[in-house]
């Protein structure tokens, strides 16, 4: 931790990784298959994109990991010089994976593209990530869907627990082989269940992880429930380790868990918001596909100097997605990635400056005004 | 013309246009609705694009002219600095259009879109063209399919004529507001009989253009029928004017119809190949998809230095065309744009140090090798 705010938990960090420094609160653009979509590495660079996640579940299936370890692991194959997180897989397999069956033992599944039958373990999603050479890698949990009995959540949380410990031992292992290991992230689950969250919380931080993830958030509940669970949670995290909100996108979202003291986000949001016409502005979100914009020659965010803003219309935007054209959903995608990172970039100087909450309340302040 | 083989028709030239001057040899990328198909134009400049295509019938219908009038233009409309030419859309109104009546007034026809009817008359053509605010326009012709009985090629020709000159006079009386006018160039129709394309090039040069296009090749017919056609319509085309061949893209075909004197070409093969994994390389086309690729960690062409060839390999753009992902789409459009950019300016060089017909042996020797 570099500095922490006088009046909320809020608070920027680095992270070291292998690949580079990490300045935190971060946003994380997602890589799922080894591309963020639409952006080419550089776009992404050009930006400001610090670390970007790839997810093991699909590059597992597909190009497979042999393909990405021959061309010399995943940031050779994918050209990017920059740090990436790898997620467990576990939230695609119950997400997308159809007949999965979860035992103590790990998670069967069948492949969402062929219909192959495979199966992840605690061991073998920690030795997978180190093959495709990730600079940040999470320990397989089980994230039960919103909502969830009691009963189920409790025993989500003991599994998740019992397979961090099979993931830090496996790693720990490797490590007496002197191979260059990864950071690892223990994942932190219970539900909305306050009793559970904290169970969770003390029994993986326990085990000593690299950094804390908080998982089962942003899976369909009410913002007041993430905001509950966040309210007790992260008080109780430890304080010199970095940590991870997964899944969580909206701009005021993110305002209100760094606040609490959240460092990493991630979130599909303004890569798939960039491919269906949803652009974030300072003034909300704007559809631009929407008839009002028909005519309109003005940028899509005029506070905003990324390449879209600086030399496209909402017009011209309108006019390609509603002629199906990609470059309507790469202009869109560079936009709203750029103002995430920008928002994380002016949350890290307004923490600096001991200004958090005043921040928070001008953006806010704009925000929702389309 | 600036320089001219002397074993050959092949020819370099500079064309002068409000937006700038293009040298000849040169290849257009097709920028149909507005946009150069998964392309920004940073990309397109940095790659070397002199001059991209607009299509009337497209931007008529979608978004419509007023929208780009008063956005500007078109270059405004799409952020393009450099020239570009429109199509007067007789083409596409015959290939998408549904329910199109051709008479001697002009065209009426559906559109694809919506199912709307619309009619084309010549100098309606040629005032889109100029509220679109192009460089270079067409003028509206009658392209008959292939294979086209001489009825029904004489009747198209005769018609191609006439509306020729009803466009040239619609040009000429605009003169006189002293509007700043584009570059108007004719169209040679006459399908595969010679002595209709005699006819039409006599009558449309008689009319006096900025530039003669060959228009009614590449739609299907073989090879060498082409090169047929062209083999006696060139010598017969004004020197001093540029030429055009509308539509060609193959690369061994373009080498054959500079060296008959051909000095502008334009297609949607390298935008639509890129879109379905064909890539074009020094050897020959390349089927990226193919399976031998999936473990191959060279670059697409070796010998290209393109941003796609620098930084990828076959295995990578394989997955991500596997995957669905745009950046295949992306990095394969690029570079093919990239190879036929960098070809055409080889081809320049080539005359320019009078060794084009060494030159094309060259290529064709290594082409065809995959």
């Amino acid at each position: 931790m570099v500095k922490k705010a006088s009046d909320c938990a809020a608070r920027t960090g680095r992270i070291t990784t292998p690949h580079g420094v990490i300045e935190t609160p971060v946003f994380m653009p997602v890589g799922t298959q080894g591309t963020v979509k639409t952006m080419t590495p550089r776009e992404l660079e050009e930006i400001g994109t610090q670390i970007i996640l790839g997810n093991t579940y699909h590059l597992y299936l597909r190009p497979g990991i042999e393909i990405i370890k021959e061309a010399g692991g995943l940031h050779s194959f994918i050209h990017w010089p920059r740090p990436i997180l790898t997620d467990s897989g576990g939230y695609q397999i119950f997400s997308l994976g159809t007949l999965c069956k979860i035992t103590d033992e790990g998670v069967k599944f069948q492949s969402h593209i062929d219909g192959s039958y495979h199966f992840f373990a605690p061991q073998k999603i920690i030795e997978i990530q180190i093959a495709l050479g990730a600079d940040i890698i999470m320990v397989l949990d089980e994230c039960p869907p919103y909502p969830a009995t009691y009963d189920h959540t409790r025993q989500a949380k003991e599994r998740t627990t019992a397979w961090a410990k099979e993931c830090k031992e496996t790693l720990s292992r490797l490590l007496a082989t002197n191979h260059p290991l990864p950071a690892l992230f223990g994942i932190i689950q219970g539900g909305a269940f306050q009793d559970l969250r904290i169970e969770s919380l003390k029994e993986i931080a326990q085990i000593d992880f690299d950094g804390y993830a908080i998982g089962g958030l942003s899976v369909g509940e009410p913002k007041e429930i993430t905001y509950e669970v966040l309210s007790y949670t992260c008080p109780a995290l430890p304080k010199g380790k970095p940590r991870y909100l997964m899944g969580l996108g909206p701009p005021e979202d993110i305002l209100e868990a760094v606040g609490l003291g959240i460092d990493m986000f991630d979130c599909v949001m303004p890569t798939r918001h960039g491919r269906t016409g949803s652009l974030f502005t300072s003034r909300g979100i704007l559809n631009i596909k929407n008839a009002q914009y028909a005519r309109d020659f003005t940028p899509p965010d005029p506070d905003c100097d990324c390449y879209t803003c600086r030399n496209f219309t909402r017009a011209y935007l309108r006019h390609l997605m509603n002629a199906g054209e990609i470059l309507g959903a790469r202009l869109n995608t560079c936009h709203n990635l750029y103002f995430m990172i920008k928002l994380m970039k002016d949350i890290r100087q307004a923490i600096s400056d001991n200004c958090f909450l005043e921040f928070k309340g001008d953006f806010l302040a704009l925000y929702q005004r389309l």
